[in-house]
């Protein structure tokens, strides 16, 4: 069943009270501080969080609200810019590949190689024939990592138009928030339609090897609580155990 | 069909001239320096040659006699030994992926990713079903380059029982040769059947991108005939083209 991300709701169910969800996401992350101890000192899984949405969904927030309260020893950031001279002269899954968590180990990706077949089929800088080859690629790559020991979760922050204008204007008069403003971001946002559908896309054919979540983005108190959430759960059905003495 | 190396031949025809076949790669490889000069100068295409064996089957030897002649710039080799623990802790193709070459480049991997479908499968060190998935993750990775402008050529040197034995003796006696003497060679020739058997498999398994080139090897100078030939073909059906001027 193809998703429609258009009757998909952007904000969190009304009878949710704010404070109660940012108690709870603080409990969470409490457990999950726990869990990756435990990761780190077994070493035999890895987590992956694939973070992917429109500009200001708040990537960059999740990055810091969520994962900012773990053990840094083991959380790696990879963000995924315009690809550089050398990393263009290889496939696009070589500098995606080059950074993947080893065992012990979490990494966050802000943004990845779905940008390979969002932004650049949107702008059709590439064939149709190509993004049917990237979507296969791509689950045959995320099968590798989930059957050796690497959990994936990937998110899409879903933001609704407006809040991401009121967020995108805020960038213009907040002095704390000048730095993140980009010319490009409100060019892209004249195709948000294209996005949407291109999204859409990704979910119906790149969900073979890890399933993607629909994260309400709207809030940001909500969307840290799903996305906690979500890691915690991963973490527990690891079934992680702290290694015994000459276990090894 | 599956491939019975025990029917195939280690050995030159008999009515080749060793003089004859060493004129013929000199021209073939004054050839391949011609079309590596395009190669570099379009950077469209790269080319990966992937060199397998027993032990003393003379990997080592094509490296230097047929790549040796080109221009170091363009050429890299990878040397897969024994995998370190921050390899362990990703998955098997992770270090592999990291040294593709990029469009412009030949590499050389001097063992490969099919080590992992070799010496761990003849040991038992990981079963069979981690076998089969290797199998097919190593064809979606070989397709991933196939489509992405990466030509493989996959050469099997097969040499004989005998021929082998020979070099590893000289390896015990020639002064020139002593460096590379290693007692597991001789502990791993035990398990030549057992080697031959594995191999047979990947010819089966894993042809789907690349096709497996069965080398014969007993004699340097054919063996090394045979891959300077492959190499000179797979680079002209790349049509390769110097690059008029702002064509970029």
């Amino acid at each position: 069943m193809q998703i429609k991300l258009s009757e998909i709701p952007t904000k969190a169910p009304k009878e949710l009270e704010k404070d109660f969800i940012k108690a709870k996401t603080a409990e969470i992350l409490n457990d999950i501080k726990k869990l990756q101890d435990i990761l780190i000192a077994s070493k035999k899984n890895a987590l992956l969080v694939i973070l992917q949405g429109m500009d200001a969904s708040g990537k960059d927030g999740v990055t810091k609200n969520v994962f900012g309260a773990l053990n840094p020893l083991g959380i790696n950031v990879a963000a995924f810019k315009k690809p550089t001279e050398e990393e263009m002269a290889h496939d696009f899954l070589w500098r995606v590949h080059k950074v993947v968590p080893s065992k012990g180990n979490i990494t966050i990706f802000n943004r990845s190689h779905y940008e390979d077949v969002l932004i650049q089929r949107v702008h059709h800088w590439v064939d149709e024939k190509t993004i049917k080859n990237r979507f296969e690629a791509i689950n045959d790559f995320e099968t590798l990592l989930e059957q050796t020991g690497t959990k994936i979760i990937k998110c899409f922050l879903h933001i609704s138009e407006n809040e991401q204008l009121e967020r995108l204007q805020e960038r213009k008069t907040n002095p704390e928030k000048m730095w993140k403003h980009n010319d490009d971001d409100w060019e892209e946002r004249k195709l948000w339609k294209q996005y949407q559908n291109a999204y859409e896309d990704v979910f119906e054919n790149c969900s073979k090897a890890a399933k993607w979540h629909i994260i309400q983005t709207d809030q940001n108190w909500y969307k840290e609580y799903l996305i906690a959430d979500l890691v915690k759960n991963a973490l527990e059905d690891m079934h992680l155990e702290y290694p015994l003495l000459n276990s090894k």
